[in-house]
C-alpha cells in the first residue's frame, strides 16, 4: 500500500456531509449550492444525452467547449488563448490539479503551498514526489508577504500551487499580492498552478485577476477553472485547464492516463452555458452576494464576529471571542447540539493551524440560511 | 516537468481516431461502438439531469448505484459484495486503474504486467513509482505459462495488473490460466488489479470468470468494471471498483484526490441499466457476436488470416502471410491508401513486440463493417 495515501483520513467535507445526512443537520459545511443550477444548461445536457454522441469525445475535450472556454476568458478576463493548443477539458478541477501535479513534479522537486489550503493539495503533492514548502496566511487579512515567500521559495522550487479567490478564507487577491507572487515565480523559474475555480464568485464590484495575465506569467501559469462552480452544478465535474502549448502537452499526458476524457453531453451543455451574456454572470454574483449579506447580518445580529467575505461560497467567523474551545470541538458541538454543519478551518492547515476560524457555506436558499441562523441563536 | 510523462507520445487510439476524422477514414481503430447505446438508459440520464440532484454525490458513489453493482455481480457472476464497504464508483475504469496503482504502489515495489497491455498501464505504474516486470504473451493463443510467471514474480512483487478478457488479443482466460495466476499472487502475497471491463463481452456461450472468485483471491483482488463498455456508452466514464474493505479504504483516498466524485445523473442511469434482465445482456452479446462473425467472414473471404476473437470489441489479423511489412507500416498504409483505421498491436508492447498482428474494432453497424471490407478488397 502507498504510505502517503494509506494513512490519510477521509476528507473533512465528506465527513461533515455524511454527518449532516445522518443527523438531519443543516449542511453549511461542504461547499455546494442548494440551487438546482440553470434549467437551460441542464436541458442542453439532457438533449445531448438523448440525441447526441455518447462515445469517447476527443481526449482534450469537445472542440466547441475548448473554443467556448477561450472565448469566455477573452471576454471576461481579457485573456487570449488558442483553443487548439492551450485549452484542455478535464473531469473537474480536482482532476486538473492532480494531473498538473503529476505532470509537472519530478520526485524531489520543491512545491510552494499556501495554508490554509484545499485538503487535496498536500497529499497530491506528496504522492507526486514533491517536497512541500509552506507559506502560512493568517486572518483577518490573509495577505502574502515578501518575507514569507522568501522563506518558502528556493532554487529547488519548481511548482507553486495558488488558489485565488482563496477557499476557505474568502479573500480575493488583487494586483499587489499577485505581483509579489509573480516576482518570486519568475526569479526562481517556477510554474504556478492557479486554482481559480472561484473566479466568477467575487463580490462588491471586484474583478478576478488571473495570475496568468500578469507580465511574464503567461508562459508559466496553469490556469484551472470549473463549470461546476460557475454554474452551481458541482456534481458535473467538468473542469478547464489553460496553459502555454509546451506545458499543456505534458498536462495532456496526465489527463490521458487519469480519466482520458469527460462526458460529452455535459461538455456541450457547459459550452452553451459559458456563452451566456454578462447579465447572467452579474445576476449570479448579485444573488450570491445577497445570500452572503443575509447570512452575515444574521450572524452579526447573533453577536458573532464575522470575517469579510470577498468571494467564494463561504463566510468565516472568528470564534475566539466565544471562549477557549478550538474550531474542531466547536464544529462537533455545532452539528450535535445545534444541527448545523460547518467546517473547521484548521483542517486546511498542515502545521501551525489557525484554530479560531469556522467556515460556513452561504450558497443556500434564504429559508435554509434563516433556519440555520435560528438554530444558532444564543451562540454569540 | 515529470520525466515519466513529459516524453510520452499521444495514445495510439487518439492518434488513429484523429487521423480517421481528418482523412474521412472508416474508424475501426479506437474501441467504441457506433451504436447510440440503450435509449431507456439515456432517457434516465436526461431525466436525472433535469429533475434530479446535480451537486456532489457521496464521494464513493450514489448508494443506489453501489447497491446495483453489488446486485449485478451477485446475479451474473455469483460474487457476493457488500455495497457499503466493498464497492466504489469512479469516473471511468481509467480513473479506477490510475487510483488503484497510486494507492497500492509504494515507490520501488515491483508490478507484474502482461504484454500486450493497454497503453495507460506502464506510464501509470512508472508514475506511481513501480518497477515493471513483464510477462509476454504471444499469438495465436496468448496463454499464461508457469515459466513466464516464475520469471516475472519475485519477493518484491506487490501488485499484478491483469486484463481479462484481454484487449487487444480478444482472448478470454478461463479457470486454468486464472488458477495459475492466483497461485503466484498467493505465493508472493501480491494484490491483483483485475481490469475486467470487457466482462460482458464474451461470446459463443463463454462465461466471464472474475479472478476474485477463485479460492483465496477474494481478499487480494481489485476488480474494475465499466458502464461505458457494458452499455456501449464509452463517453460516460462511469467505472466500478470492488475490493475487500481494507483495500477499498485506501483506493477511496486516491479517488478522493483524483476526481472526488462522478456525475450523479449518469450514475443513476447506470444503476437502472445494471438491473436489466438476462435477455438484455444475452441479446447484447448475440448482437456483438453477429458483428464479429460478419466481419470475420468478410476478412476471411478477402484471404486474410483472422485470429480467434473470444471476447471484447476486437478481432485481429495476422499480417505475416502478406509480406515483410510490420504492423505500424501496415496500419499507416491502410489509413492512407484504403481509408480504414486499425490499431497496430505492437503499440501494446513495451519490449519484444509482436509485429504481425493488427486489431480491428467490429462493434459497428453492418454498413460500416461492409464498407470497410469493400475498401480492404484485394489486400489478402
Ligand atoms: C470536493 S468537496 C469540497 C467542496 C469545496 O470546495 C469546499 O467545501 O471547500
Ligand atoms: C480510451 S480509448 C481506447 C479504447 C479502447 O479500449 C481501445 O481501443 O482499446
Amino acid at each position: 500500500m502507498n504510505s502517503v495515501l494509506a494513512g490519510l483520513p477521509t476528507t473533512v467535507f465528506e465527513v461533515m456531509s455524511r454527518l449532516a445526512r445522518e443527523t438531519g443537520a443543516i449542511n453549511l459545511g461542504q461547499g455546494f449550492p442548494d440551487d438546482p443550477g440553470p434549467a437551460d444548461v441542464r436541458a442542453r445536457a439532457a438533449d445531448a444525452v438523448v440525441n447526441g454522441w455518447n462515445q469517447y469525445p476527443p481526449m482534450l475535450g469537445l472542440p466547441e467547449l475548448r473554443q467556448a472556454v477561450a472565448d469566455h476568458y477573452q471576454h471576461h478576463q481579457g485573456l487570449a488563448l488558442d483553443a487548439e493548443s492551450e485549452v484542455m477539458i478535464t473531469s473537474g478541477a480536482t482532476e486538473a490539479i492532480a494531473g498538473a501535479l503529476l505532470a509537472l513534479i519530478e520526485p524531489g522537486d520543491e512545491v510552494v503551498l499556501f495554508q490554509p489550503m484545499y485538503d487535496a493539495y498536500l497529499p497530491l503533492v506528496r504522492r507526486a514526489g514533491g517536497v512541500p514548502r509552506f507559506v502560512t496566511l493568517k486572518p483577518p487579512h490573509w495577505r502574502l508577504s515578501e518575507e514569507a515567500l522568501a522563506a518558502a521559495f528556493s532554487e529547488r522550487t519548481k511548482v507553486v500551487l495558488f488558489n485565488n479567490p482563496l477557499n476557505p478564507s474568502a479573500v480575493v487577491y488583487g494586483r499587489e499580492d499577485l505581483e509579489l507572487l509573480a516576482r518570486f515565480c519568475e526569479h526562481f523559474d517556477a510554474i504556478a498552478i492557479c486554482d481559480e475555480v472561484w473566479e466568477h464568485l467575487v463580490f462588491d464590484g471586484r474583478r478576478h485577476l488571473p495570475l496568468m495575465t500578469l507580465p511574464g506569467m503567461r508562459k508559466r501559469c496553469v490556469k484551472i477553472g470549473s463549470a461546476g462552480k460557475i454554474f452551481s452544478l458541482t456534481g458535473w465535474k467538468v473542469g478547464f485547464v489553460s496553459a502555454a502549448p509546451d506545458i499543456l502537452k505534458v498536462l495532456a499526458k496526465a489527463h490521458q492516463f487519469l480519466t482520458f476524457t469527460t462526458p460529452p453531453n455535459l461538455q456541450s451543455a457547459v459550452a452553451y452555458g459559458l456563452a451566456k451574456d454578462d447579465a447572467y454572470f452579474e445576476g449570479m454574483r448579485r444573488d450570491f452576494a445577497r445570500s452572503r449579506d443575509r447570512f452575515t447580518e444574521g450572524l452579526r445580529s447573533l453577536g458573532l464576529a464575522v470575517l469579510p467575505s470577498e468571494g467564494t461560497y463561504f463566510v468565516n467567523i472568528d470564534i475566539a471571542p466565544l471562549g477557549e474551545e478550538d474550531d474542531v470541538a466547536f464544529c462537533k458541538r455545532l452539528v450535535a447540539e445545534r444541527g448545523v454543519a460547518a467546517i473547521p478551518v484548521s483542517a486546511f492547515y498542515h502545521e501551525n493551524p489557525v484554530r479560531n476560524v469556522v467556515r460556513f457555506c452561504f450558497a443556500k436558499k434564504d429559508a435554509t440560511l434563516d433556519g440555520a441562523l435560528e438554530r444558532l441563536a444564543g451562540l454569540g
